[in-house]
């Protein structure tokens, strides 16, 4: 498919990234299903390294998933531990030959940098249903090995790339103790899952140290502040997969430390956004708050029903104030909401409240917001405590474009 | 905004309708929003009619649909009874306003046809979040009633459409112990809730002898397997209603006959599809058909993942053979599955089994299924006897015009 233009809502740039002590990466031409471009990372972590994860709770997830997953369990501290990417193809829904191919690459990387196998973490993007040609990987993982190198950040966040239309790069540095620790990440994606292209894939990188089970429990918990609350389509890829290697290389241990959290919180946040504004036909970035709801989740349902309500995201892409829409997503959520106690704001403007349109309100001032490339919307629930923020943007002509009249 | 072209997949015309005994109608220009055209329908049932609803679960209904719930209930089965239904404005979070408007127009109904205000059920729909102007519906009551006669089917569904691009109607007729029973159903939808124009409406009618709570018992179950079981774009409206009415003109007691009720799940499926067919931009008319399943809620639960999906709507828009998008729908639902023993069809041919491409699957067979009109979708889960069916329509540029380009 024809390679598509630049997102009107990317960064201006890929932000500069720090080296991360106890990581090297890597990247090469391929060949896996793209040509002249690289298609295959690799990152070798400091023995020493903590590895932590988060994947997608998709039933019918592919096989480098389900390889991780049973990984991620298994402590194996001592040693260092390497990443694997290949993007063109994801290796999902290829049956037992799809484990074939996960064992083959993990007996290649493990060979060839002395780890042991459960050290070895890969993930694939791409195509589904098509047989993953892994030879193509491992007759490269020699050239990958001898260009391991510090930096190249910026070289990985484009061999991951599928239908994303801008590397996705975001990185933190705090002070603690008088010393520095460093975060970076690199993500991709551009839909929960894009045309035949499935995935989001996130690996961040830190020089922190910490042990494994304390950042599992502070990426998951963070996880569901960043990732799991953005939505481009409702749809939810059979690949996803966020990985983070803590090296300990600057050798402070930031266990239970707030500023790191804070930071780290940070990098995933900025990740998140960078895949909603690259998602598939985008032209408005949407932050849809939900506060009074019942309780966080029923305000989290409250907030995915309107994020993902083509009636909502439409309506957005034709800067409509269309507040009757969001009533709607609130009522059909299946979240405790009371029609009369409803408030409704686009950015500072009072919309509607008390069951109805607010007598202060005026077409011109929500259709002003409504023209503007990042919209807030905002609803009070009025029943409790409860809130939530999702991040999504806008279901565009664009959207069909790539996923129908193209054909994968 | 501009009328829209007639569905590509409408029927080719409107059904011959036979006439109900103890039913009466009425169709009126009121001029609610719409100029030039018919937007109240009323329709007077006999004494002695049983009147059974089933209603939208938004937690942000309209008033007229808690109006006809609170109604819906209570028993007063010797009198008459009144449905009255407008177009152009759906009376939807207008606050207490609403209440107002439902309350002024069951006063006057009652006072010009004697009915107790408890027998007179409303609906609206059209816009949401402006006031009913009911002075426009309750001038015109009494041109109404001198208007009532038999017949006047076709008339009603014209007079309840909104965004809808042809009226809907469905009737079936059968015969029990030597006499005729007859049943006439019209619908209006185009969404589950279109441009502003909220709504999914049903009207049935019915001369056969049926006792109240049986008659809520068999529409309720059947709603089950018809209008519950279709989706255009997964939002939910805040007036959906079906009422019927059964007026026992024919002296047949249905009770517990299986015949009435195959006959009536057939007029019902019939006008649920018919809705499908007028999809906001459908070119594609798609029966989901999931077996196997650990549960006929699970395979609900899978059908509409796969129905809802905009991957899966866009492929179909696109005649792209995409069944990665199903695996991926599927996977999502959160219903049980497992990869591998998966199989999909489009229509007869297999396309995937054993959690890869079916080795005999070629994919211009896949292909030629898309170009059809209209595409059957099975999916087995291979792990129980649940089943269940579910209708839908593509997603299309036609979808994103109407709802974005359009300004309400």
């Amino acid at each position: 498919m024809a390679k598509l233009p630049r997102s009107p809502l990317a960064p201006d740039r890929f932000p500069d990234m720090p080296e991360i002590g106890g990581l090297r990466l890597a990247t090469v031409e391929a060949g896996v299903r793209y040509a002249g471009r690289r298609d295959v990372m690799l990152a070798l972590l400091a023995p020493g390294s903590a590895v932590a994860g988060v994947f997608t709770r998709s039933a019918t997830r592919s096989a480098n998933v389900l390889d991780c997953q049973r990984k991620i369990g298994a402590e194996a501290e001592g040693a260092g531990a390497a990443i694997l990417v290949n993007s063109g193809n994801s290796n999902a829904f290829t049956g037992r030959a799809g484990e074939g191919s996960v064992q083959a690459i993990c007996t290649a990387v493990s060979k060839a940098t002395g780890l042991p196998q459960a050290r070895v973490f890969t993930s694939a993007t791409g195509v589904i249903g098509e047989r993953l040609p892994h030879d193509r990987i491992t007759d490269r993982i020699g050239a990958l090995v001898n260009g391991l190198a510090p930096g190249k950040l910026g070289e990985a966040a484009e061999a991951i790339m599928t239908t994303d239309t801008f590397p996705k790069g975001a990185a933190a540095e705090l002070v603690i103790d008088g010393q520095t620790v460093r975060i970076a990440g690199i993500a991709k994606g551009s839909g929960m899952i894009a045309p035949d292209m499935a995935t989001m894939l996130v690996y961040i990188f830190t020089d922190a140290r910490i042990e494994r089970s304390q950042l599992q429990q502070m990426l998951g918990a963070l996880n569901d502040r960043t990732f799991n609350n953005i939505t481009v389509d409702s749809d939810t890829s059979t690949s996803d997969t966020l990985l983070m290697a803590a090296t300990g290389a600057s050798g402070v241990d930031v266990t239970g430390h707030d500023g790191f959290r804070d930071a780290l919180h940070g990098v995933m946040l900025d990740l998140a956004h960078q895949v909603v504004r690259d998602g598939e036909g985008a032209t408005k970035f949407v932050t849809v708050q939900v506060t009074g709801a019942a309780s966080d989740a029923d305000a989290r349902t409250h907030a995915l029903a309107i994020a993902n309500s083509p009636l909502v995201k439409t309506a957005i892409a034709g800067e409509d104030p269309n507040w009757g829409r969001i009533v709607m997503a609130v009522g059909k959520s299946g979240a405790a909401a009371d029609r009369d106690l409803l408030t409704i704001r686009f950015g500072d403007v009072l919309v509607a409240e008390k069951g109805w349109v607010a007598e202060s309100y005026r077409e011109e001032q929500g259709a002003a917001q409504m023209k503007q490339a990042e919209i807030e919307i905002g609803v009070d629930i009025g029943l409790g405590a409860g809130q939530a923020t999702v991040w999504t943007c806008d279901l565009t002509h664009g959207y069909i474009s790539i996923n129908a009249d193209y054909r994968s």
